[in-house]
C-alpha cells in the first residue's frame, strides 16, 4: 500500500462500545486515529457522536481507504468479536498491509487463538501482537489496564499510545508489555479468572449476612463501604456497596432483592479453569467460582431441591460470628486465589517459555481493570522481592494469613453447619491447609492407584519411584 | 481384501498389558482371535505366554496378514496408546479394510477424538465405534465394564462378543451401548472423574481418621473393611481398606506409612473437569479432586508452608465428630458426586443429541469397573425412575441425604476448625446446599456484572431479562 496522504498514528477497527469507547480514549490522548467498521452505518454514527474529538478521527467505509490513511508503518488494532471474525479481518487486512505493519487484536481472545496467530504471523506476516483490555466501556473510555503479548519490536512501535490511553496509578501507566506471543491474553484470562473468584467470595459473605445474620441489602451495602476504606479497599468491595444500597426505581426495594440469581459468563472464567486444569496448576477458587454460576443456572432444579429439602439457610449468632470474622475471612480468600492466579501465570510462562515479569502484572493491575484493589500494590512488591515464590509465601501476605486463617476456619466451619454455601472460601482454605501441610493424604491416592493399575508409587524413605506394595494383581 | 483363509471372529492390534489381556479374555470366551502388535516381539512373547488358549488366537507379523485372518464383516479392536498412534492405526487399516469393515478403538480416548473419528469413518468408510474399558488389567482379562458408542449395526456385530468377556452383575453383562460417537469415551471419562472423587473422599475421612484421632493405618483399614460391609460396599472402599492394612515387606511399616504423598494422574480425571466446564454443567467434587492432585505433586512447595505456618493438622475431639459421622459424610459426598457425573452425561447427550441410557450406564458400571459398588445397583432403579431428574431428588437417595447431610456438615466444620482439608467433601456440601436454595446469592453477582459491565439482569418480579440497575456508567 502507497502511504501517500496517510496521517493517523494508529488505526481501529471495530466501533462496538468498546472499540468506539477505545477509539476516543486515543484520540483524546492525542493521538491521530483511523477508524473502519464493517457497517458503514455504525461509522456515521460513532463521528456523528464525536464532539470535539471528531478533529483527531479519520474515518473510511473502505478498508483499503482505511489502511491508506494509516502511517507507515502502520499499526491496526481490532476491537471485533472474539474468535472467527478475528480471523476473517486477519485475512482481510493481509493483502492490503506490509510485512513490517503490526495487527493488534484487543478483544477478548483465547490465548491459544493469539498463539497460534502469533505463530501465522511470524511466518507470513504483518506482525501481530494481542492485548488484553480489562476495565469494562468506561476503562477503555477513561483509562484500562492492558496486558501486551507479542514481539518486542511491536511493543516499541506502539507502546507509548497504550501507555497514554491506560490508567495510571502514581502517574506509572497500568499498561506493560508482558511476555511474547499469547502473554498478554492470557493474563487478561487469569484476571477474569481472579475477578470471578472475587466476586464469588463477596457474594459468599453477602450470603451470610444476608441469610446467617438476617441483615437488610442497605446493612450489607453499610458494611461493604467500611471494608472498602479497609485492607478489603477494591473496585469490587466499592461496586458491591453501591450495588447493596441502590434501590430500585420502580418498586423502591432493594436492587439486590429485585435481581434474579441466575448468573451468567462469558467464558473467560470459565477459560481460565480449563486452562489451570491443562496446565496442571490448581485453581480451585476460580473453579469453584465458576462451577457456582453453573448452579445458579439451574434455577428450576434448584426450586425442586428446595421444595424437596426444605430451605438450607439458618439463623446464625452473631455472637459466635461476627462482621470481622467475614472481612478477615475475605482478606484470607483473595490472597489464596491471588497466589493460585499468579501461580498459574508462573506455570503458563514455564510451559510456553515466556520470559514473564510477574511484578509488573500486579503493578497494572493496580488501576483500570475490574480487580483493581489496593493489595495489588503489596502483591507487586512481594512479587518483585520473589516472582517465583508462592505469593501466600511472602513475608506480608504470610502475616496477613496467619491473623485471618482462624476467622476463614469460623466462617467455613460456621456456614456449613448453618447451610450456608461458600465454596470459594472453602476451597480457599483447602488449599491453604493442604499447601502447608508436608504430609498430606495423597499417599493413600496413590496406594490406591497401585492397587488397581500397578501406576507405582515413590517412597518416603527412599530415592527414586515406581515402587508397588505388596498386593497381587490378578 | 480376500477372505479366504478367514477363521477369526474379531481381530486385535496392540498387545500391551491391556490390549493382550482383554485378547485372552476373549480366547477365554471361546472366540477365534486374530493379534497382531507393532513390533513382533511382543507377539512372540505374548504367544508364549499363551497357554492353553494360543488355539484360539491367530497371530500375524503382518498386517495385511493380520485383516487376512478376520472373517468378513470384519471387526478389529485397537488397544494402542490414545491420541495419534489411534490415527495413525487408523490410516494404516483403512486401506486394507471394506467399508463394511469395523474398527474399534477401546483405548482411553478423549470422546472429542472419537467424534472426529466417527465423522470421518462416516464418510469414508469403515465403519467405527469408541469404547471405554473399565476395571485396570485384571478387569481387561478376567471380565471389564465396557462402555459402547458408535452405530448400532456396529453394535449388532460384536455386541455378543463384548457382552461375553464383560463382567456380570447377577448374571447380567456389564456391557452396553450407551450412544453413538464418542458416548461410550465420554461414559468411560466420567466414570473416571467419578473415581478420582471416589479416591479423594476416602483420602479426606482417612486424613481425620490418621491427622485428626490418631489411629494407626491398621486401625484404619479396619474401619475401611467394616465400611466395606454396609452402604459404602465398594471395590475402591474394599481396597482401600486392604491398602491401610497393608505391611511393607521391606520395613514391615505400615505401607501407607511408606508412600510418598505424591499423586500422579493421567487425564482422564481431568479431562472430566474440563468437560464440565465446557458443558457449563458443575461438577465441583471432581474439580476438587483434580486440583488436589495438583496440589499434591507440588512436595517442595507444602514442605515451604508447613515451615512459614506450622503443621496444621490438629488432633480433633472423638467426642465431637465419630467415625459413624465420616461414615455418613462418605455417602452424601458419594451420593453428590454421581449426581454430578450423570448431570454431566445428560448435558452432554443433550448439547450432542445423543440419545443416551442412564440407567443402563449406572449398571453397566456395578461390576468390572473401579467404581463398581453397591450403591450403583440403586442408581440404576432410581435413573430408570427417572433419568432426568439430579440424583439427589430420587426419594431413595433423598432420603440418604437427608440421613447423613447433618454429618457431613459436621464433619466439613470440624475439618476446616482442626486444619484438615476436606476439599472434595466440602465442594459436594456446597453443592447440596446450592442445589437445594431457591433464592442463592447469585444475585450479587448479577448487580456486581451489570454495574461493571453492562450485562443485564432477570428480575424476580418480571418476566424478561436485560434490566439494568440505577447506577450510571460512566
Amino acid at each position: 500500500m502507497s502511504s501517500q496522504g496517510a496521517i493517523a498514528e494508529i488505526g481501529l477497527i471495530g466501533l462496538g462500545t468498546m472499540g468506539g469507547n477505545l477509539a476516543l480514549n486515543i484520540a483524546e490522548n492525542g493521538f491521530q486515529i483511523a477508524v473502519y467498521n464493517r457497517t458503514g452505518e455504525k461509522t456515521d454514527q460513532f463521528m456523528a457522536k464525536a464532539g470535539e474529538l471528531a478533529g483527531k478521527l479519520v474515518p473510511s467505509k473502505d478498508l483499503k481507504d482505511f489502511v491508506g490513511s494509516i502511517k507507515s508503518p502502520r499499526a491496526v488494532i481490532l476491537m471485533v468479536p472474539a474468535g472467527e471474525a478475528v480471523d476473517a479481518q486477519i485475512e482481510a487486512l493481509r493483502p492490503l498491509l506490509d510485512a513490517g505493519d503490526l495487527i493488534i487484536d484487543a478483544g477478548n481472545a483465547n490465548y491459544h487463538d493469539t498463539n497460534r496467530r502469533a505463530e501465522a504471523a511470524e511466518k507470513q506476516g504483518p506482525r501481530f501482537m494481542g492485548i488484553g483490555v480489562s476495565g469494562g466501556e468506561e476503562g477503555a473510555r477513561f483509562g484500562p489496564s492492558v496486558m501486551a503479548g507479542g514481539p518486542t519490536d511491536a511493543w516499541n512501535q506502539v507502546g507509548h499510545i497504550l501507555e497514554a490511553i491506560s490508567a495510571k496509578h502514581d502517574g506509572e501507566p497500568c499498561a506493560a508489555h508482558l511476555g511474547e506471543a499469547g502473554a498478554g491474553h492470557l493474563v487478561k484470562t487469569v484476571h477474569n479468572g481472579i475477578e470471578y473468584a472475587d466476586m464469588q467470595m463477596i457474594a459468599e459473605v453477602y450470603g451470610v449476612m444476608r441469610d446467617g445474620f438476617g441483615m437488610t441489602a442497605g446493612e450489607i451495602g453499610e458494611v461493604l463501604e467500611t471494608w472498602n476504606g479497609g485492607i478489603l479497599q477494591s473496585y469490587l468491595i466499592e461496586i458491591s456497596g453501591k450495588v447493596a444500597k441502590a434501590a430500585d426505581p420502580q418498586t423502591g426495594k432493594p436492587m439486590l432483592d429485585i435481581i434474579l440469581d441466575r448468573a451468567g459468563q462469558k467464558g473467560t472464567g470459565r477459560w481460565t479453569a480449563i486452562e489451570a486444569l491443562m496446565l496442571g496448576t490448581p485453581a480451585s477458587t476460580i473453579e469453584a467460582a465458576v462451577a457456582v454460576r453453573n448452579m445458579s443456572s439451574r434455577l428450576d432444579e434448584r426450586k425442586a431441591g428446595e421444595a424437596e429439602f426444605g430451605a438450607a439457610p439458618q439463623p446464625m449468632d452473631r455472637n459466635v460470628l461476627g462482621i470481622d470474622a467475614l472481612e478477615a475471612a475475605l482478606v484470607a480468600g483473595k490472597i489464596v486465589c491471588y497466589a493460585q492466579g499468579f501461580g498459574l501465570i508462573l506455570e503458563a510462562a514455564k510451559q510456553y517459555g515466556w520470559a514473564m515479569h510477574l511484578p509488573k502484572i500486579a503493578m497494572i493491575w493496580r488501576n483500570g481493570c475490574i480487580i483493581r484493589s489496593a493489595m495489588l500494590n503489596d502483591m507487586s512488591a512481594a512479587l518483585t522481592d520473589d516472582p517465583q515464590r508462592n505469593l501466600m509465601f511472602a513475608p506480608f501476605f504470610s502475616e496477613k494469613l496467619k491473623e485471618t486463617e482462624g476467622k476463614l476456619r469460623q466462617v467455613v466451619a460456621q456456614a456449613a453447619l448453618h447451610g450456608l454455601p461458600v465454596p470459594a472460601l472453602s476451597s480457599a482454605l483447602s488449599y491453604f491447609d493442604i499447601m502447608r501441610t508436608a504430609r498430606s493424604t495423597a499417599n493413600m491416592l496413590q496406594g490406591q492407584r497401585d492397587f488397581f493399575g500397578a501406576h507405582g508409587f515413590e517412597r518416603t524413605d527412599k530415592d527414586g519411584g515406581g515402587y508397588h506394595g505388596p498386593w497381587a494383581m490378578g
